[in-house]
């Protein structure tokens, strides 16, 4: 079945997975015929930058499109129909029906083989008020102007934003260019789902630096639309109002699975289903990008995924796969970057919390090294949290934030993960070290060496949320400097510097387990080593004072 | 002999390796005694550091210095012994002979288990004049101090740097904002000796950009002093002077393997020989840093190398193993970055020339992707290399340079290597991806996917250098722009932009040779495939016409 290459590729959807495959297609093969559908009216066009074409950061909506159809014609000998969409599968017959835009006639469309690169729908959330006239989802090159055109129309001058993931923070980051006043709304306990809690909390700094207002743990009443001279806004459950001319919706996606599911294809919990091959359930149909669910990397299971390189990277698989090259696409780690303002984010795997949703029971390091060499000037702390499975090592996901070097180390951690490499190989792992890109210990290593000191046995680690229910009888010890601590301490805490610790032994109790803590955890960390070896009790508190302060936990003392 | 943790630990040298040994040690054991004997009055300090504080972009000397004897012994109960001289080691005795500045007497000192981590010494080459007054060296605090009192003293308004590999460029980078005239002096027909010419080549023109002079090949006859009013100079063999007031010379180093050597030590080509655990030739005495030769692991044979991140690992290691816990060191990449002005470039693993060198047969690949998203602001192209093994594609060193995001490509390459991965797995590499920090397609997958091409024969591809000794009756096409050939382009090539190819075949003589080439390689590559699936025998040009004129090959035409 597989011997012959086909004839005939049809390709339903033109951006980044769809337009992928059809390019490697022709590049693998000279002769077939190849045909993209695309219902909108841009083919290959760089979905990822249209938060920054709205709010001006990229100046031209043209540098967004990377190929006419024209372009794709003479370059590819492909043939793009653009404002088609594609209404549904015949697999008995290997036909679609299509309809042009504008047009009643539905034509019939053989194929041998046909790739689905749908992409996914913005949801639509059932908010009392969305289909106000000033409600927008922004996905499309057309979504974007209408809502420019809306915006300056109306003059609009405050922007609410509901949901603070990836597109809303962007979205958020990029209007600021226009000096909008911008409200942020999300559902979530924090912003940036990937993340853990403490870890977005100096993302809300940020936002919050910035002028954006933050509203988490929203419940949307409704949205008025301004009207007769008032003004609109998001009215929340908790009787707030967010003063909104301007309302827009990003709260995630869903797969566009419906004409997969019509002709019967195998769809699974969060999109279709596909193989290594990123064939269906019917062998001569593919499919690719945010309409697939393809394995999760660190659980071994489907999950959702919409990111553009996945996405690219399967359109091009799919394209080997149905040219005779048996290719498996490896499943996906989830790596991601987000600028936040000043601000970069980034993480790859999943989050604590997503992993003990799992049933998972990961052991994990926070770590707060400089960005590269501390002194070099322009140098800045990054945060780096480390999961790791705890028999192995194995390295389950990682979370960093910081303004710069920050998506270097995520990247190397993504490269790490996906090589198989544990949190022993990073402490070998030999980095590019100069003064003006990093320390001869990289955060890597950092974060490679502290987490195998947890797993040796050479420390034994608390994080902040054990401040919470902290054992009444435990002696808190602060090894910082005494200024370092009358600027602000743990409660309860005794100030002994480290460099004191072993002549002022006599103020700890032996009987009693001793929590110590620093400014980042290193200097806990050798005050551990002390007193253990000296036969006390004693835990270090994982990524010291500013773990603390950094991810909003109290306890602290002024 | 290993069963009992060591009483006495002597280490030789206070600063990467020898410190790093020291502090380990100590967190390992509270009990044992630790001494480190260093020769010069600062210990710890960040040798690293020391080109930025001679032109004062790192704007204190005591920024540099991360620890004093004192806070060590407070810290850690490490005896730091500062000014202070090893001048030899019984092995038989398990003592080292001691003696301090100033002082004539000499102390016999014990030890249970001896590290040295003694540096290398700056080359001093065999220079008529290299003892003039104002010739210096720079390696270490004191160093830097006497270099800068003399510029200061004598104003010198003029420095040539001889060498220009590392230190010596980031010497000249730090100068320049004290407004010196500046010229480099090279050896070789490059600077920065782990590149390839080519990719050397837009170092020289940042360098000249900067109003640097530099000097290649150069071969110097003598160092004239300034003298009695006339200004001071190095003279070429050519005949050229170089106006010099201040002569800083830094063309490499030599392991200091004096005392080693003389104890029976086994030493090797360019360094003391060590084992997997940093062991020497006797069980006792362990060794690390610059005065150590390691295991290349691209050629699996110990070479010197002399940077910090492996320095310290090494000393980390040491310590691990004379606690008892058996780490094995596992080699080196040679993982480097060097800023030059507002250029990065950065390295792993060895360049194609030392491949070569080597008797291996490498093939390699050059693309010039963007550091991020061509669309969002600041987007500029980076120079990646990427040798491999023609067979299993295994990868054996690369090679970047650009404005941003440099060092972070190499650090994903660098953990690839030590991973194992292969270019085949950089085409499945997953990194994270935003419009600010890269593309859907990252240059690292862009490398893999060329290398990867090349090697399943996808495409056949020809090296700049091939332009030198072309095949006369090669068929030399051009398929990029109009616009783009007349600005420049190969002689004698017929131009054809990439979309008209299908429709201008005629124009190609099907009997002969093409060699098809565009801007960056892409473009060239789709057209390789057209014409070779159409019968042609066609080449593309690696790296296109870019990569003619940055890396400064012959044969281009305006």
């Amino acid at each position: 079945m597989a011997s012959d290459p086909p004839r005939n590729v049809i390709i339903v959807g033109g951006v980044a997975g769809g337009m992928s495959a059809a390019t490697r297609a022709r590049r693998l093969d000279e002769h077939c015929s190849i045909t993209v559908f695309e219902r909108g009216p841009y083919v290959s066009y760089a979905n990822c930058g249209i938060p920054y074409a709205l709010g001006g950061v990229i100046k031209s909506d043209a540098a967004l499109v990377l190929q006419t159809p024209q372009a794709l014609k003479d370059r590819f000998n492909i043939n793009v129909r653009a404002n088609t969409e594609v209404l549904s599968i015949n697999r008995m017959k290997r036909t679609v029906e299509v309809k042009s835009a504008g047009s009643e006639t539905v034509e019939t469309v053989p194929y041998d083989r046909l790739i689905l690169a749908m992409g996914a729908e913005p949801f639509r959330p059932p908010i009392e008020g969305i289909d106000s006239p000033n409600v927008f989802m922004l996905q499309t090159i057309p979504d974007l102007q209408k809502i420019r055109a809306f915006q300056v129309e109306h003059n609009c001058k405050q922007v609410a934003i509901i949901g603070g993931g990836f597109i809303g923070l962007e979205v958020a980051d990029s209007l600021r260019e226009l000096g909008l006043e911008i409200s942020i709304i999300e559902y979530a306990p924090h912003v940036f789902p990937p993340l853990d809690a403490d870890m977005a909390e100096p993302l809300h700094t940020e936002i919050r630096r910035n002028k954006v207002k933050l509203f988490l743990n929203a419940r949307i009443q409704n949205i008025e639309a301004p009207k007769d001279g008032t003004r609109g806004c998001v009215k929340l459950e908790d009787g707030q109002s967010v003063q909104s001319d301007l309302v827009l919706v990003m709260v995630g996606i869903r797969a566009r699975t419906k004409i997969a599911e019509e002709a019967g294809l195998k769809i699974g919990k969060t999109g279709v289903s596909v193989n290594h091959h990123l064939q269906t359930s019917d062998h001569n149909i593919y499919a690719v990008g945010d309409m697939v669910e393809t394995e999760n990397r660190i659980v071994g299971h489907p999950m959702q995924l919409a990111l553009a390189g996945p996405a690219n990277r399967q359109g091009r698989l799919a394209a080997d796969n149905i040219f005779g090259r048996k290719v498996a696409y490896r499943g996906n780690v989830g790596t991601s970057a987000c600028k936040v303002f000043d601000l970069t984010v980034a993480s790859v795997g999943l989050s604590v919390r997503a992993l003990k949703q799992m049933g998972l029971d990961p052991s994990w390091v926070t770590v707060h090294p400089p960005d590269h060499a501390g002194y070099y000037p322009g140098s800045h702390a990054i945060t780096l949290k480390l999961a790791f499975e705890k028999k192995t090592g194995r390295i389950l996901g990682a979370q960093a934030i910081g303004t710069s070097g920050v998506d270097k180390r995520i990247d190397v951690l993504a490269t790490a993960m996906q090589a198989g490499l544990t949190v022993f190989d990073l402490e070998h792992l030999e980095l590019a070290y100069a003064p003006p890109y990093g320390s001869a210990k990289d955060p890597v290593n950092m974060a490679g060496f502290v987490a195998s000191n947890v797993l040796r046995g050479d420390v034994e680690i608390v994080h902040p949320e054990y401040l919470k229910n902290e054992p009444a009888d435990v002696q808190i010890l602060d090894v910082r400097s005494p200024s370092e601590y009358s600027g602000g301490h743990l409660d309860k805490a005794l100030n002994i510097p480290l460099n004191d610790v072993r002549d002022n032994l006599a103020k700890l109790d032996k009987g009693r387990r001793i929590m110590v803590y620093c400014g980042v955890g290193y200097r806990g960390y050798v005050a551990y080593r002390i007193l253990k070896q000296l036969g006390y009790e004693v835990v270090n508190l994982d990524g010291g004072y500013k773990s603390v302060v950094q991810g909003g936990y109290a306890g602290v003392q002024k």
